[in-house]
This record gives C-alpha cells, sequence and structure tokens, in this order.
C-alpha cells in the first residue's frame, strides 16, 4: 500500500512559506501502514492540478491533495478534481449549515464568500472540519481512496484525525505498519558513526536514514518488524554509546528533565545571548514544572547586576561575555531559585557586537549538577539564528552529558 | 524561465523530517528571476530520481536536486545522475583533498568512507562547500542548468550563496526578478478580509497568495513589476488598516521593539506558561538590546513570589492563573528592569492542569504601557504547543496594537 500527495499552492512554490503539512501526513501515514511514496507541491493552476492527478491516481492507493479550498480561492480546485473524477459540483446545505454556524459561534454575519466552500462533488462524502469553515472531502473508488484537505495545518490535521485515519484502518485492515526507532547523537560526525556502526550489520528488513542536524547526527531505523528494529537499535546502541544521548523522538529537552526528575533534581536557567530559547524547549516538554523552577534572560547588564548579583568589577575587567560572567550568572541564578542544577549562557550571536579578541559565535557557557560546577566556551559558526539554536542546545546536551557520565 | 526541485530522501516521505530547503530555495528562486514552478519529493531509489530527472529536465530551466550526498549513501543519486546525463564517475583528487582539509582542521583522520564524496561525474563542476565534505555538483547544457546539492540545509545555502546565484544571474542577466510584498494582519478571518479587498481591485500583473496562519491572516502580492504590487499593497493597506500590524516579512516581534525604540521605550517580560517564548522571539530579532532588557520565566510559584513579589495571598484566593497575579508579576517585573513597557503572561498550556473553572488554554496577560495598563483574558484552543504559541504571539500583538492605537 503507498499513498501520494499533491500539495497545491503558488505560496508553497514562491517560498518562505514551509510545507509542514507533508511531514506530518507522512508520519501517520507510515504509521497507517499506508507509507508516502511520492509528493509533489504544484501551482495553482488546473492543468497542474490535472497532471498530478493524473499521475498519482492510477499508480497510489491514497491520494490526498492538500490546500485549494479556502473561501478565496475561487472553487478552482474542487472543479478540477470533480472535473477529473467526472463529477458535478452542488451546493450542500448541510454543510453550509456547518460554515454559518461557525460564523455564529463567534458572533458574526457569514460572508457570502463563504458559500463556495459548500460546493461538494457529487459522490463526494464531506468530512465535517470543527477548525474553519471549509470541510475536507472524501472519494472512494474500490479501495482505492481519494481525499481534498485544506492547506491550514490545524484543520488539515483536525480532519485526519478525526476522520481519514479511521477511514484507511477500515479500508486497509491488512496494512502493515511502519515502524520507526530514532537514536539521537552529539558530538560526532556521520561518517563517524557509519564506521562505528556498519552497514552490513544492518539486519534484512530494516532500512537506515541518517539524519544529520544542526550540530547533532540522528539515525533512524524503519520497517515493518518491530522486532528486528529493536535488534537493530540495540546494536547501534551498543556501537556508539558513547555518543548517545536519547533513543526515539525525544527531544534533548525532554531527555535532561526526565534525567533530573529521576533524581528529583531541579533546574534554573540565567541566559543571555539565548534570550529565553534554553527556557522555551525546557517548557516544551509537558510537566516540565516538576523541575524546572524558573530562569532569567538578562540582556542588560544593569539586570545581570541587580537581579543575579554579577559584580560591576567582572563586567568592567572581562565583559559580559567572559567565562567570570558565566560563573558569576550560574550561581547567581541557582542562588535565587534555590535549585540543584543550572546553567548559564553569555555570547556573541551576532550580526554585530563581535571583534577580533572575542568573534562572533563566541558563547560562554557555565554549569552546576549539585557539588560540581564547571564552565565550557565553544565557538558555532552561522547566523544569529543557527548560533543561538547551537547554543541552547549544546548546553542541554552538556549537562545531560555529564549527568550521565559519558565522556566524549 | 522556471526552476524545478527534486527532493531525495526517504526520510523526508516517512515524515517527522521538515523539508525547509524547498522553502529556501524557493524564495531565492523568485529573486533570481527564475521561479520554482514544481517540486516533487521521492524516495532513493533509481527508478524514481531517473523518473523525476526525465520529467523535469527537458520541460524547466534550472533543475536543482536536494539530498543523497552524504557519505553514508552509497553513491547513489550521483550514479543515478551521471547515468541520466550519460557521464561516467570519475575521482576528482581536489576534491578529495579540500575533503580532507575538513577533518585535519578538526584533528581528525579522513574516515575511508568520505571517498565516495570526491567521485564527480565528468563534465559537471565539483562546487566547493565549506561547510562539509561534499561538495555541490554543477552541469549545462546550453542555457540549461542542473545542480545537485546537499540536504543539510546548512550546506545546500552555503552553495546557493555562494556560487549558484551568480551562475543563475550570469546565464540569466534578462531574467525578471519576482517582488513579493506582504501585509499582515491579526484578529480578522481571510474572507472579512476579502470583503474589506475586493480581489477585483486587484491590479493587473499582481497576483494574491492568503496565508492563513495560527492566530493571523497574511496577504502576499507579488509580480514583476514593483511599482504596481506598491500600489496594490497601499490600496490593502488602506482598506484593511484596523487589523493592519505590519508589511513586509516583519515578525510581530520586530515590529513591536521598532516601535518602542522609535521612542525610546524599554521593555521587560515575566512569563509563566510561555516559559520564555515570547523572550526568544524578541530576541530572534538582531538589536533586540536596544530596548529589551530582560526576562523573567517564573515558572515555580516561589519564583514568582521572591522576584516578582506576587502576595501568597494572591496565589492562595485566585491562584497562579489568575488576572491579580498577571497583574502584580507585570508590576514586578517593570520594578524588577526599570522598564517604560511590560507584559506577562500566566496560563494553562496543557496537556493537564486543566479544570472545569479554568480550562486549558486559558491564558491572562498583564500589560503596561508607560502610564496606560490594563490586563486580558484569552481562551486558545489546540494542543500544547499551539495554546502556547498563540498566547506568546498575543501578548506582542496585544502591546503593539494598543502603542499603533488601533482598537478592533
Amino acid at each position: 500500500m503507498k499513498a501520494a500527495i499533491i500539495s497545491i499552492g503558488n505560496e508553497l512554490l514562491l517560498g518562505k512559506t514551509i510545507n509542514s503539512n507533508m511531514a506530518w501526513l507522512g508520519a501517520e501515514l507510515a504509521k497507517l501502514g499506508v507509507p508516502l511514496d511520492y509528493a509533489v507541491t504544484i501551482k495553482d493552476d488546473p492543468i497542474e492540478i490535472l497532471k498530478a492527478l493524473n499521475d498519482t491516481w492510477n499508480k497510489y492507493d491514497v491520494v490526498i491533495t492538500t490546500g485549494g479550498l479556502g473561501p478565496t480561492e475561487d472553487d478552482l480546485t474542487k472543479a478540477v478534481i470533480a472535473d477529473f473524477f467526472a463529477k458535478e459540483l452542488y451546493f450542500d446545505e448541510e454543510v453550509w449549515l456547518h460554515v454559518q454556524s461557525l460564523f455564529t459561534r463567534r458572533n458574526m454575519p457569514t460572508p457570502v464568500l463563504n458559500r463556495s466552500q459548500a460546493m461538494v462533488p457529487e459522490g463526494f462524502i464531506p468530512l465535517t472540519n470543527d477548525r474553519g469553515t471549509a470541510p475536507g472531502l472524501f472519494y472512494q473508488e474500490g479501495r482505492k481512496l481519494f481525499f481534498a484537505l485544506q492547506g491550514v495545518p490545524l484543520e488539515m490535521k483536525f480532519i485526519f484525525e478525526t476522520h481519514i485515519k479511521e477511514i484507511i484502518r477500515a479500508t486497509y485492515p491488512d496494512a502493515k505498519p511502519v515502524f520507526q526507532k530514532t537514536i539521537h547523537t552529539h558530538g560526532v560526525s556521520e561518517s563517524r558513526l557509519a564506521e562505528l556502526f556498519k552497514l552490513e550489520e544492518l539486519p534484512e528488513g530494516v532500512a537506515l536514514a541518517w539524519l544529520p542536524q544542526t550540530g547533532r547526527v540522528d539515525m533512524r531505523f524503519y520497517g515493518t518488524d518491530k522486532r528486528i528494529i529493536q535488534e537493530a537499535v540495540d546494536a547501534a546502541v551498543k556501537a556508539i554509546s558513547p555518543y548517545l544521548w536519547g533513543v526515539d523522538g525525544e527531544t534533548p529537552a525532554g531527555a535532561l528533565l526526565r534525567a533530573l526528575e529521576e533524581h528529583g533534581y531541579t533546574i534554573s536557567l540565567a541566559e543571555s545571548c539565548t534570550g529565553g530559547w534554553i527556557s522555551k524547549l525546557l517548557t516544551d516538554v509537558p510537566g516540565a514544572s516538576k523541575c524546572y523552577l524558573g530562569g532569567l534572560t538578562a540582556y542588560s547588564n544593569d539586570l545581570k547586576l541587580s537581579a543575579l548579583g554579577v559584580k560591576e568589577n567582572t563586567l568592567s575587567d572581562y565583559g559580559a561575555v567572559s567565562a567570570e560572567c558565566a560563573q558569576e550568572m550560574v550561581w547567581g541564578i541557582k542562588e535565587l531559585t534555590k535549585s540543584s542544577h543550572a546553567i548559564s549562557v553569555t555570547g556573541i550571536a551576532g550580526p554585530d557586537g563581535g571583534s577580533t579578541e572575542k568573534e562572533i559565535g563566541t558563547v560562554y557557557f557555565g554549569f552546576i549538577a549539585r557539588e560540581k560546577h564547571w564552565y565550557s566556551k565553544q565557538l558555532f559558526i552561522g547566523d544569529r539564528d543557527s548560533i543561538r539554536f547551537k547554543a541552547a542546545e549544546f548546553a542541554i546536551l552538556e549537562l545531560l552529558k555529564v549527568h550521565q557520565g559519558r565522556n566524549t
């Protein structure tokens, strides 16, 4: 069983707008045993849409379009879909009532423009959408399934979760889900990992995707036999253990918080150049409040002095971007919050502020893990965004490494 | 002139991994006047790769592949590319020296695996890559251009910026750049906007993309004539002004900081459920330190009491998620930082912590804008991530709205 996605939208091709729907749908379809095999992004153009439907409908078991159903989109997509399947469009009173109810709920009159959203190709089933006005559309020929969905992720996901999962499961009860297990490494290159864990050792029936990311490499094992995948993961974990910080989709922040929580530890943060990003990463994790007490983004020097107790001399003698300042910051936040663990970060993220002595990307970290305390200086390469992100992730992974007793 | 992108990688289809390369390349190609017309994502499979090359090479002026050049990828992509263009692969000594130098720089031996990265199809030009080991590849037939790039965004962008931009400009000196201008609204539906600004009013030669996002709607105008686009933007700005908070790619945080900076104002934050996200958004903006003094993520109640001066009675009588607490938090952070403006946020992001009285998604905000101060209660719908994001963006846009004197 195989699926294809057709993403429709000039804005996706013009750039700036990232197609996050594809990654989300890809993961869901794999879990349902109808993995995504092909994905194409095309313009809002009848000929392109027809061509894409032609290319996919006969070849794949499940075809999903996203985009082109908004109130301002002139029915173009729906008209082409109706045309391709040789159906007439009709005005669906029930859908229209639903559209109106959504506006009534918000005490707003329903714009006339939204009438177009109640047009449905004959033989298609509208899939109700509580997150927006346009319904999704579903059509079936034998075991072949076609779905037309919104481009807005919130609405697309709602319709997939509420309707499509069940339809796919009911149509393909024997589909074999694709299992994925990912192991996460840090501080090692992809090719070095491949020397440690040789592809020849990969058992039959398991595939491996290398996922190099900013500052770290993930290895994703996948296939339809859960047991064999687990064996491959176990072998890989053994081969690369000094570089391993987590398994299976866990974020660095999630792994750190889980590790701290196990021992009843608590953590606090004093951030400067990362500007709250580490705090954001920790609080992305549900239940973070169990060990994350809080953090201070001390962006101005005054706040470093008044709230963290950094000494004026330290700033004048060494500057705010220095090992000395990082250390005073980390003790300051530990004192303020009474946490057992603490991290501080101060650096130059750019684009301005670099000097020959301290170039852009220079970042100092202070760490406290109960009795242990240390600092680290790193030089990160990239633009403001990637320097900040690498610094935030380094801080989390460094504390985790020491906590895990790894020495690489 | 038109471009096509072929993204190669099982991991993109299996989901979880978002294809951000496409959005980036799409925007760059539009600026160069060779807009992206078609993008396809396929598996690491020789037949699929050949088919995609066949589908695109004769039809588009510029074809770019991403992915499949990593050290662990067995030369599959390169072999198919060489095959398609009927070229032999040879071992390029110069590329090999470059690969080795990157490892030497990091004091590491070069893994044998990386030798494959020095294989180049005859007649192709290797494009040096300072961000990683594999070079990009460039091939030209007449005015048709083919590029094979890395999947890792940092490397792909480096090669595009360093080499490809110039090659495209030199090959198509007359290409007309596509100009894009985006206006940003908040607190209004897409269809209501379309009633205010009618599509019929759009001048010839300008296209409009509606970009509904989490909590707000953007309108993007694009075309090759800068003047006409500006006219359309001016008309739209006039028609929808009560809902407009910014123009042209500016983030809400960027717009707020610019507005505050113009008056020499300063801002500070006291965050609870947003956990540093607002702080992260403000510090995403280069030069944020000019008016952002700092913020406290007071995740524990103790820290709300000790650092922000929230009263114990307030917590016991009203709870941490209350208008009273939000107001004490905002005065507390203003006091601590001596800022002219301040924001506080406290709410329930879920998945736990909701009650019948205060359901998940309930968020209280405190605001201070010099003499003015007020609070706001909002109910956001969605998962933890979208509640937190909507709360962070609401806080920024609410303060901006009041600063701009808009009343919607």
